[in-house]
């Protein structure tokens, strides 16, 4: 009797894969891989994040990297399963330098299986790995030691010293959840890091945004690394509430957490092989000199207000929706908000809650995804409550979410918001009757595709948009703001609005500003665009990049590192950051497969 | 073919047990017991914490309780397991106003399984359930409302309101870990809860205590509810560590926690149905309302410093273990430390790792357990990494601990330190030699059950034993200091110590003396002698009690509590008396079976 449960299928095509790794076979591994295919790694093989899309790729990666990388132990994890002619199995296995763990998928070609996707991930570096479970500290247990510090007095000496007498390896620029998830990472693997963050508490840069703001991801996709949210928190929690955690969670992780401090130079030292950043701690300017420098200022830029003749006339309240101070102080006032994205929606229905006369103009298409059905459609079997009931932590919801290949991402979101139209169709239908431009992204792919390639064009809708559909909101639509008088505005189709405070909620310029400033504009050109795949969809230009431009990954600016996106995003590759970084901090060898070349300034 | 296994006997047991109990027929339930039986309930059946123990006491409980109690709905949870003799069973349970969890030990007695140790517990109150996993509340899902309040608005409201405008159900008096557990379940509850803290900083009673403390309990113990510690923590925490986790925890739990606030004087004042409690926040008199009190002052009172002949005259500096600051004050100088349990030891080995001459005054025999033994003998089962790696989490843990009948709990344990006599043989050895007076409790039963019965009289070694072993801790045994002269002390046996520094490392007294100063002293002997068993062994006089004294359970004082112990039991416990809280605040009936009378004053 053959033996063909799923297991039996992964097991024995994970044997096949580690002898001809083994053997450094590489036409029997690549033979192992399906026409279409796909592998992507996270550091492990290629101390990159880079996807191969196709036996040829697979063979040229191999070709340069399988020596060096000398796999071996590859072990099925649990049981694999098979649904749709899909088998899915986890394995963990080992490199020359590192342990890993993966995910495979594997389609029957021809009555063999043969992978479809693959995905292999770095977990720890031989030698350096994290310090917990079995392998905690005992603490006291060390019995007694002549001149013994305790915890705090070295806690307080690192403290004193780390900055001025010693410099960190590390400095990261932004201490927002990004920074924080990264610095906690580095902490952890014994990175001497500091976070430099112009607000004065870790959180504020959550707390001083609008008023009614609460998280629009729900909160089992939004953990931060090594402690978890507990099990009461709200699914969508208030800004305030993050601010307080990601506060606690850097004294908790004992980061190195300079508030009130803004970078104001980063060179390059050639001479010393190091960064010279230059920061104001509160002030007192203070010199850095780390090895590796990470920018985790957020995806995005500086705000975007765009130039309206009239705007220096207008004699009431105008500013950026990063600026809007809530509804309290616009009582009585009338307000128009320019843009139709998740901040233009938050905003107008905060206004609208207190009894405030608000107008939106929609410049251009919005896809809008109501939150529920976000929810349930595309999130939930990851990352919700019946996930975790399926044995679907965050930790594995990540690993799922990524070995879904860029290239064929779309086709798994595609059907998802054909779903969402037909579920949401009474909605959908009184949005258009309201005037209000739909779009559900260039190839139908709905949010989080728009979200990848340009960042903007979207709402996940937690109320406001039964409040266009039904008028609370006001609309003008298809139009923009031509000219702006000292108590009104004027649309591009004629219509004059009374308008006494105006927000702009039109989004964010490109990181590159950012670098251009901190460092230089040659340097910030070098390193090019930031985010997107090259989808030739609007606002992400091709050609096909295959992964997120720059982020997480080696740039072209050596020493040089762009981290951010959301939480989850700053949970889960922080980890492969924290690697490549603690890698290149103690002197292993990284050759770089498949840097990605620079097609784009920003 | 009969059906034997584990899970089948439990489940055909616990049906029959159901059965009896659903037809109130009370001599079918009793007669499911062995003779030799015990009946554990944490407030599910007795609105108590108290233990039958014999089917005449089970009887008699049941008769006074069934019918109110009405239980249903028993379930096995998960697989039952066999060893020794003994099935073991988890199970879920209800009653009319509760879902519970419970565990069962089966003895075989002629043929028949006859319950050995059942212990019942409250899980949560039917309809009060905390709104955790599935229940969490949506955040910003509920859409848009008209004048909706940010999180951040409603906490400040909160705070601004609460002890002022309005008043909380429950003060609680001390904010150490027990008070801020307690206050963690209670929020959670939905009671509004003020906890009063002397110190200006939560954490501040461990931050206060000598520089070199570190738990002397291993992490896995020592978990807050709700919230784990993160699994890189040593396994035994120093005190700042742990300090700042209570700070960083009463934030992130959104406790109301008045810092820098002494407690004056509480009085209950009949007419109104409430205590009146006095408080002085930041030197401000506060007077609160609450209906329910709780005392978490710590289960000892204040620091016992002996009266000794010539103290005044000494012109060293001389003080209790608790105001000892550290080794550093002492450099240069020459130490005696009178007193031989943990905190001697460590502020002995403090001072040598120093460099500093110390000499320890031994006056009776101490329990010395070495940490590593203790863990892995006592602990290790239910609170390890290998606990965790058999599903045993401390959830779990708590619920086995919970289930051995304090009246059996000794012949568990005596096996234990019999082991840790043979395997410690050579530092035991080496300890007699040196003078050391060593013990094992009175039965040989060794650190817990001294724990439970007197709170002192031992030490967890981990690391001055040896330094007492090979003199580096010079020891003085089987005397007291006699008299104090300025620059000296005479022992008992005649010996003369140079002295520039006496650490009185001599303990606490009765935490009654509190009560007695904080309310009077009327009510500090009505409600009596708090901790011990009533084991008639030194220190914890009989008869015997079955339970803690007065511990997280109703007292012989009307809406009077005490909460306390250490982090495992601040943790376990609070469960229960917040379960009793809540159910009085929102005025469930709770008729209190087998309330323990006060045989001793403290």
């Amino acid at each position: 009797m053959t033996d063909t449960t799923p297991t039996a299928t992964a097991r024995h095509w994970l044997a096949r894969f580690e002898q001809a790794l083994a053997t450094r076979d590489i036409d029997g591994a690549v033979a192992l891989f399906a026409d279409t295919c796909f592998w992507r790694d996270l550091v492990s093989f290629t101390w990159n994040i880079c996807t191969q899309e196709s036996p040829a790729q697979i063979r040229a990666m191999l070709q340069a990297r399988l020596d060096d990388v000398a796999p071996s132990n590859w072990q099925l994890e649990g049981e694999a399963t098979a649904a749709d002619g899909v088998t899915e199995a986890w394995f963990t296995f080992e490199t020359r330098l590192s342990r890993g763990r993966g995910l495979l998928r594997l389609q029957d070609v021809g009555g063999q299986p043969r992978a479809w996707t693959l995905l292999t991930t770095m977990v720890e570096l031989k030698g350096f790995e994290e310090k917990t479970g079995t392998r905690r500290v005992a603490g006291a247990e060390h019995g007694v030691h002549k001149g013994r510090k305790s915890w705090a007095e070295q806690r307080a000496e690192e403290q004193a010293a780390l900055g001025t007498t010693t410099q960190p390896d590390v400095v990261v620029i932004g201490g927002g959840q990004g920074g924080i998830a990264l610095g906690a990472r580095l902490r952890r693997l014994g990175v001497p890091t500091i976070i430099v963050e112009k607000n004065a508490r870790a959180g504020d840069s959550w707390r001083r945004r609008y008023k009614s703001l609460c998280l629009h991801d729900p909160v089992w996709y939004d953990h931060l690394p090594y402690l978890n949210f507990p099990d009461d928190w709200p699914v969508f929690a208030p800004k305030d509430k993050i601010g307080d955690w990601l506060e606690a969670y850097t004294k908790i992780m004992e980061l190195n957490y300079w508030s009130a401090t803004t970078a104001q130079h980063c060179r390059w030292d050639e001479a010393a092989g190091r960064w010279e950043v230059q920061v104001l701690r509160e002030g007192r300017p203070v010199t850095l000199r780390p090895k590796e420098l990470v920018i985790a200022l957020g995806v995005s830029g500086y705000a975007n207000v765009p130039k309206i003749p009239g705007a220096e006339s207008f004699l009431g309240e105008q500013h950026h929706s990063s600026q809007h101070p809530g509804p309290d102080a616009c009582k009585g006032k009338r307000v128009v908000v320019l843009g139709s994205n998740n901040s233009a929606h938050d905003i107008c229905a905060a206004l609208w809650e207190n009894d405030v006369d608000v107008t939106m103009v929609q410049r251009s298409s919005t896809h809008i995804a109501p939150s529920a059905a976000l929810m349930e459609l595309a999130l939930g079997g990851l990352y919700s409550e019946q996930a975790l009931k399926n044995g679907i932590d965050h930790h594995k919801g990540d690993l799922i979410f990524a070995s879904v290949p860029y290239k064929i991402m779309h086709t798994f979101h595609i059907p998802v918001y054909e779903e969402m139209q037909r579920r949401e169709a009474d909605l959908y239908g009184r949005l258009a009757k309201a005037g209000f431009m739909l779009d559900f992204g260039a190839d139908g792919s709905g949010l989080f595709m728009k979200y990848l390639r340009r960042g903007s064009g979207y709402y996940i809708d937690v109320g406001a948009s039964e409040l266009v559909a039904n008028g609370s909101i006001k609309l003008k639509s298809g139009v923009n703001i031509e000219r702006i008088h000292p108590r009104s505005v004027t649309l591009t189709d004629g219509t004059e609005l009374p308008c006494d405070v105006l927000v702009y909620a039109t989004g964010y310029g490109s990181m590159n500003r950012w670098l251009a400033d901190l460092i230089s504009p040659e340097v910030a050109d070098r390193l090019g665009k930031v985010w997107g795949l090259g989808s030739d969809t609007p606002k992400d230009p091709g050609p096909w990049e295959g992964e997120l431009r720059n982020m997480w990954k080696p740039t072209q600016v050596p020493h040089l590192w762009v981290h951010g996106g959301n939480l989850h995003q700053s949970r889960h590759y922080s980890q492969f950051l924290s690697l490549q970084l603690k890698a290149r901090v103690e002197g292993l060898p990284t050759p770089v497969y498949g840097q990605a070349a620079v097609h784009h300034t920003a």
